[in-house]
């Protein structure tokens, strides 16, 4: 017997339907023995409804009673997700964030938790009950309601994990696992049985949606076993920790997609030290985060510097540079936002330099064009035609599993 | 200066519309230099629509868990409604009932007011901040959300106003206050200037659902004065107090009537002692209120014994009388659902025994048949045919209004 917490994000949760899906899931965990505590996101697009009334009401409504208002969707869903497992037999509480003692900072709409006073959750699952708790929420020292931004439910489910020891943690979500790559783009992608905290990581900054990384960020921290499954397969998911057993046969482990990029070029600066300093101080100020950076060889006294953006930020980013056109000394802001990010992830690349070369070959072959380049240890990624984006998911793809399947079957 | 509290109830609050003149009103009063505490109810339909959702999922459902569920309501409104005040420029912090220290008993789904710590209310108006708190709702000493049952809003109100001690407790609905009579059926009916608690009990009982009587019940205890007004019209309302100032001209105050209401009679009693304390010990067993009571004068050895139940009550009624049928002894149990309560109600009444003559006089020349008459000091009920009743209503105000408002103009 052991403890596990079993977190359902809002698509599994939508309807009363899925509700009673859940509760089934959460009630044979139950029956085979293990305490249980449940993390719950708001229902379907509740969270995006409750905005949309705000919004009609103050588009510039205080973050504090944004928080007030949100943390109703989660509260909703876990009363609900009770009723069904009462239905079910099995004892059974919802706790709110505060009830549960999930301990925030005062960043209202962005909170971070600080600790979780789980004597509430303790003395509940001493009474066999299975515990759902409201995810996304917590209580900061005014006794007033914080969020936890986006991935907060996540994030919840892996700190309550941690706080209590858990043997695992099962985020459960509407896709099956990880994929090498998006299976709605690459047919032939295929589900990893295990990934590493690191390329999880990656993959998330990357833009796979699978995980927030504020949650394997803070699951690699306490070093809590993540699972990522399906609601709705009953499949076995994906396995994320620290080592994993078997090293995948590639070296690359998945390969992922991002969109919601901009590219920004400062064309003709002068050539001279604390140049890129000033840019980045800059745009860092206004909260800006910047993810590729290739700085020009200079000719002459000239050099170029071009960065990417997330596209929501593009227009300050712009604004930021232009107002302060004289103090960074450029000629013009050249601006592309019709790009994407393609990138291949893996912890078995690091000792292996031509994992990247591959991945430009089959680019190469495939007629697509390199616009920058980026590595670190355990990723490449490269910035291509937004049209062409989908086509070089599949060709790299193909190069590194397709190749080595058919090596093997040799 | 002084504190003014304002409770707003669902209908007032329904949309965006309906909120920003909420919030209008709120802080008109706020920049007339008073502090203001506010207490709203959910939004339109919304607690019908959540009780919806969980009798979809699990129609036994846990009333702790339905509380949960419920207390959302009042949060969502709440927090919109602080938003709307934030567009005017006035401080403003929306409270949950545990965050405004409203604390009850375990009751969930009827709970009762127990004490309320004020010091974080006390905290916000000495910040002059507008403070709104969620109506209806408190917390147990498990730490646990509960709700205050039908008209918990008003009670949350009063409670609030007794505790912080406030001038005035204003009750914002969608009608203009107390009138002689449902102006919906009789159109000369007009608005009382005042009214005192025991008449507004006495109105409340009977079925003019403008306050709920627990919180009428809280404001006599506590000496709050109260006023009925629409947040709607901007007119001045009734204010409801212990000793008004002046008499109304009539010694009647008001009519109401009250067509959820269904009578029993158990027929061919053992004319014994006893028997009535059976019947009424029984019903009041399984919580069932009972109104009007008849007992006939007795025929030989036989008597009947009517009474009134309200409409949904009288399923379970008929279930524990025929369940018990030896133990009570009767012949057979004669229902008539088909019924309504008219009454009228004034503190005048006391002294004058001819107001009751006047009110059988005026059904008499209208031919309107009674089926069972109660008195109180302050009222008089009768029973007629449900489809009679709206014309009794209406002779009977001619009766004590018209006539005498005939009389002054003489």
């Amino acid at each position: 017997m052991g403890l596990i917490v079993q977190k359902f994000g809002g698509s599994s949760v939508a309807d009363a339907d899925k509700l009673r899906n859940v509760a089934r899931i959460i009630t044979e965990t139950y029956k085979r023995g293990h305490n249980v505590v449940v993390v719950l996101s708001a229902q379907g697009d509740t969270t995006d409804d409750l905005i949309e009334k705000a919004k009609e009401i103050n588009p510039h409504a205080s973050r504090r009673e944004m928080d007030m208002l949100l943390s109703t969707g989660e509260q909703i869903s876990c009363a609900l997700c009770a009723m069904a497992i009462e239905v079910l037999g099995c004892p059974v509480i919802s706790l709110t964030g505060w009830q549960a003692g999930v301990q925030s900072n005062t960043g209202y709409g962005n909170a971070r938790i600080k600790r979780i006073d789980t004597e509430r959750i303790l003395a509940e699952l001493d009474k066999r009950s299975i515990v759902i708790v409201t995810g996304f929420q917590g209580i900061n020292r005014y006794g007033d309601i914080t969020t936890l931004g986006r991935g907060g439910s996540d994030t919840s489910a892996v700190a309550l994990a941690a706080v209590l020891h858990a043997d695992l943690c099962q985020i459960y979500t509407d896709v099956d696992g990880v994929f090498t790559a998006d299976p709605r783009l690459v047919p032939e992608a295929h589900k990893l049985e295990e990934i590493t905290f690191d390329e999880m990581l990656e993959l998330a900054t990357l833009g796979a949606q699978v995980l927030h990384n504020r949650s394997v960020e803070m699951a690699k921290r306490y070093n809590v076993d993540l699972e990522v499954l399906s609601s709705f397969s009953g499949r076995p998911g994906t396995k994320v920790k620290e080592v994993v057993k078997i090293m995948e046969k590639s070296h690359v482990s998945s390969i992922a997609k991002d969109k919601n990029v901009a590219r920004l070029a400062l064309v003709d600066l002068a050539d001279e030290p604390g140049i890129a300093f000033r840019i980045f101080s800059l745009l860092s100020g206004k909260k800006i985060n910047v993810d590729l950076i290739l700085q020009s060889i200079g000719r002459g006294d000239k050099k170029d510097i071009s960065f990417t953006v997330a596209k929501s930020d593009l227009e300050d980013a712009e604004r930021v540079l232009e107002e302060n056109r004289d103090y960074i000394g450029f000629d013009r802001i050249d601006v592309n936002d019709n790009i994407a990010k393609v990138s291949i992830v893996g912890a078995g690349m690091m000792n292996n330099p031509g994992v990247a070369a591959s991945m430009f070959e089959a680019l190469f072959n495939a007629g697509i064009n390199i616009h920058m380049i980026s590595t670190s240890e355990i990723k490449v990624s490269v910035l291509v035609d937004a049209d062409e984006a989908d086509r070089a998911v599949r060709v790299v793809h193909r190069k590194f599993f397709d190749e080595i399947a058919g090596q093997n079957s040799l």
